[in-house]
């Protein structure tokens, strides 16, 4: 925030206000303040870090790919051309980078009580080292100082990556990918720390277009010809393979509804044949869709890979819009989501499997302590990611603290999940994220219903050991053990 | 609240107790103090402004009318007959006033905690000067009091209009009003200052008791022989004419549901064409409102009257009060309300239009991070109102900027819509509204996550800016656009 | 919590931290310190206050039977079985209580931040003395010290029930209970202070293994040979004779969903009789369930019975684990409840009745201000029962308190209702609940919107008062009035 002299971040930030529980929250944060990243979800190009060349200008780094930014300047009339979000229609049009740098400096205060800003600021300020906010007087110096730090050496991807403090980062890929990007960094040491994921999405919502063309990718890829609902699973199981071999912890899946109801073989095969043809309905996908949910559940109990899921969101609201500028433009809505019903297939298969590992995200926060905390309570095979999206915020991340660990503690969480195409902002979103839980951890020593040192140890736990342990590397195959008491699969994933 | 020589309100009253918060609550607040008040959107009778004659007395002006208070006191087992809420098989039976006002004072203790009893506090000490709490003992004291302020000619409706520093004020007007008290207010120079809504809701629900005499009505105001669905629209073009030429800013519509599917021509007409033969089903009834909610969105587009949708109200949850008692006595519950898919038509069609404000409402809480922030954070369209009724509350308001600033930011809200039907309240909300967000704004400073320069010039907007210009006078009509870039209209309505 | 020497509570433990709240708080909860307890809903068994015999041992009072505690566990991977969970398949085996207790000690860094934290801590420091926190370290001398504590006649029981200001308790008893043990009680002179609840929720289920078994118990308890629906009302109704007999106050209800649709009596005979051949469809089971609680409520206006009602979770999640270790193991997990539209038939008929008092409890927070407040504060028979199970935390009280006041005030809820069947956390969970309370108040009087005299009657209210009045005893049969102001009944069942 600006100081007398210059712009700077407060050592308080996001810390709560209340003279009793900030000193509080100031000691626990520190115990926090040195720890590595564990970054183990997120959408940040392998091409960007395996190339490691200077970013392009402060406008297409900062401005253009960040959908938060875009969105809400495109709901006050800034149109996606002056941000130079590219169309169909025009390819290879480029807006001026500075151009689109001031629309952005211009429109500054739209971004007053939102995580955009706090992030904004901390990438800005500690990042890049500016000292004055954007605005229409400043936004040209501001670019051009941007521009200058950008083709430093120490601005390049693995610079800032080793800068960061980043221990492992974990990036989301299409199960057809050849993980090239990933061999390379591989072979240049840094394979340890830069993994994939593995994204079925497209393969298994079998009415999208293009899907017959990923399918024949997937053959490529697997060496697995397919003319069936068997030949998809063997496939996208070899693939699954390649993806460990890689390095992979996870898993990810983004479906509208949680839906894990499974079909009978005949069925899937009954869908999968009709999709082949080209000649699926809606319904079946969908019911599809859900079958297969179920189907990767089986195969993490299997081979380990931590399945994250991601439902409730619907995309492209504006068909137009997407036909116009694709997808990831600022027009994914949330919608209410069922998890207690839905997942009930998979907890009932699965609940207590102790290869399965499930991580469960929402949109929907009238889920946390009615459907998320009691099941993650419960179910051995279950913890919750970090509030998501829309509600990875100051606010949000204190609302999910305060509702869900009534019934299912910290341990059942998987602390910080970034989630963030917007690679600079990671530090920043990870400072938050501890500012947040320091703060509502400090909330509970001040009521006297937590010690000190237990919520320093839990602090750290939420920061650093937590999500190591969440998604550690997979075991390989465990047998499947019959339920009863003793065989118990374990979070701790012992 | 009560001081050692009288009853008085704090000067601190609604601003966070935290003592870092409150100071700087208190300077926020300070910068809107002397601001007018911009009440867009009530249920203010004009009537009752253009006739500008004494009120009757304290219980018919504090108690009868107010449905918050009535429900409370029925809710505690005291009858409608007790507060004089008049039933339509005793026509005439009027109740006694001052033991009206008594059974009220007597049960003064039920409103702790609760808006009614912030709003009546203000306007028992602010605006009448009562030095005493409501009670059995004290209910005759204060009746007299009240009884005679009122007969003095600063306590006429339009001497408190400008004592509260009004600006402009909105009533609320059926489709087929004649607005003739507008009129008569316009003649004496107060036509700036207070401008009908245009409200259509019994013309768009085509099987309620009454319909029929609406659409003659309706007839006999446009102009327009009404023989089926084509007249129907005209006839409500013709009266939106009408309202915008007696400086009506906004059209309001009350639906249980926020659906906007539109019909083709043919199946509106067949609808209507039952209707007018007064053999129309419930089912279609409720299909032909959802379309009728889409074509107000496009007059509102053509006509740029601002929409204002307030969804998800189950009217008269007890039949046999209703028909007892009329509407309004108390008995309206929310429900569950879905926004992301019932308005994707609305938004499809004309979330980018230039001309389209569509300003929502919830009772829903439920869809403030999940629905509302996400869709008015990227439409340009819409913004969302101010929490209404069953939250239009010290912390429900808390609440509604803690869950939507995140996405939605503040320039996409309208500020503070009072919506009430109690003129003597309207201070009383407007200042609590004021208060709420500077201790909104005080804590974001606070956490140094806003400089105060900042908060303050978002607090003014709030105040007054932003409602302002959310509720500017429609411009002419505008050609509709093909969606583009460069063509997306603006909130700011340039 | 930890002192310098030792463990014990803090005196302002779950008071808000801020520096000016607390003293206010502190002031406002003094008042209710020494106020007895008034538990008038728990699942504490008659039987184990009427033999009044020393706890077996540390673990099966206070580890085994906590479901609460279970679950954590087991979600983090102990076996059921490591916690002395029985299984159907092993009958007679029981864990070794020393062992069981270590797996807990060991474990206790799980719960950090949850309730169960707070209530063990209040017990083990509070009720038993322990000066230390368990942990794999101290699990042996904390079992031995504890063994050696329930063998003290002092730690019966009843001696406990007086130790603990219990004024009066209900416990919950089947409708086809002998209340042996309540006449045990009663002869002993603990009558008035231990009275039973009636539970009719198996006879009402009519799909449920066991239901004619159900049946034959009732019509042996009853007298009443049932062959019928309209026997089956007769026999539950004698039944409730009987529980009124014994001192009961209350009926209470668990149901997947609130739907009161009334069915004809026809309609009802013939699933009763498909129900009573062994051939009734879960569906018909559905819809006569609610039905039935349409009946229930109709009792109640008659006799005068409070009828609560607790809807909402879904039972045994995992059928597997319900199928090896039966109900209350931890699988219970709440889904979405509508209350508006399920809830007006006996709204319709009963709301105004001055012989129906209803409580309604809730596991989904999300209809707090948008259904249940809205309903309770218009309809003279509704009550809110306090947040209830996985709300029954020092946040969700204080949401609870934050969404609801607003619209339905104090007065229109029961007070704090324990809902526990851990006898020993009694206290701790009235004292956490007055604690909340009073900081709610607090806030309010800080806040200035509520005076400090106010604060401390409501507090006192709502720790004694108000659930007595709630729960009062039932009056004889009233008559049913038709509707109309005069006659509404009240809440305060004058």
């Amino acid at each position: 925030m600006a100081s007398e002299t210059g712009w700077s971040l407060h050592p308080d930030r996001a810390l709560p206000s209340d003279p009793v529980v900030r000193p509080i929250a100031r000691e626990i944060l520190a115990a926090t303040a040195t720890l590595p990243i564990v970054s183990m979800h997120g959408h940040v190009d392998a091409g960007l870090l395996a190339r490691d060349e200077p970013f392009a200008d402060p406008a297409s780094l900062l401005v253009t790919p960040d959908h938060y930014l875009v969105r809400m300047l495109v709901s006050q009339g800034v149109s996606h051309d002056a941000l130079g979000v590219p169309r169909r229609d025009r390819p290879g049009v480029v807006a001026d980078p500075r151009e689109v740098w001031r629309t952005f400096a211009t429109h500054w205060p739209l971004f007053r009580g939102t995580p955009t800003r706090y992030w904004l600021e901390h990438v800005l300020v500690e990042v890049f080292g500016l000292d004055e906010r954007p605005s229409a007087d400043s936004a040209d110096r501001l670019f051009d100082l941007l521009s200058e730090r950008l083709e430093k050496p120490a601005s390049r991807p693995l610079a800032l990556f080793d800068e960061f403090g980043i221990e492992i980062l974990a990036t989301t890929d299409a199960a057809t990918a050849t993980l090239a990007d990933h061999a390379d960094l591989a072979e240049r040491g840094w394979g340890d720390r830069i993994v994939p994921t593995f994204r079925p999405d497209a393969l298994l919502h079998v009415d999208r277009p293009g899907w017959q063309a990923d399918v024949a990718l997937l053959e490529e890829r697997s060496g697995v010809s397919i003319s069936g609902y068997r030949d998809l699973l063997r496939a996208l199981e070899e693939r699954r393979r390649v993806f460990i071999a890689a390095g992979a912890r996870a898993t990810d899946h983004g479906h509208l509804s949680a839906d894990t109801t499974p079909l009978s073989d005949a069925e899937a095969e009954r869908i999968v044949s009709a999709a082949l043809r080209g000649d699926v309905s809606a319904a079946d996908a969908q019911t599809f869709s859900g079958h297969m949910l179920f189907e990767m559940a089986r195969m993490s109990a299997e081979d380990g890979l931590v399945m994250q899921l991601h439902p409730g969101v619907l995309r492209d609201h504006d068909p137009a819009v997407a036909e116009l500028r694709g997808p990831d433009v600022g027009y994914d809505i949330p919608v209410t989501t069922e998890y207690v019903r839905a997942l009930r297939p998979v907890l009932e298969a699965f609940g207590h499997h102790p290869g399965l590992r499930l991580v469960l995200f929402t949109v929907d926060e009238d889920t946390f302590s009615r459907e998320l905390a009691p099941i993650a309570g419960v179910y051995p095979a279950v913890r919750l990611g970090a509030p998501w999206w829309f509600l990875d915020t100051p606010d949000g991340m204190r609302r999910f603290r305060e509702a869900v660990t009534d019934t299912a503690g910290f341990a059942n969480t998987t602390g910080f999940v970034d989630d963030t195409r917007a690679f600079c902002s990671i530090p920043a979103r990870h400072d938050l994220a501890r500012r947040i839980d320091a703060g509502f951890l400090a909330r509970l020593v001040a009521e006297h219903r937590l010690d000190l040192d237990e919520a320093v140890e839990t602090a750290v736990g939420l920061a650093y050991r937590i999500p190591r342990e969440a998604y550690a590397p997979p075991k390989t195959a465990n047998a499947f053990p019959h339920l009863s008491g003793s065989e118990h699969g374990a979070k701790e994933h012992k």
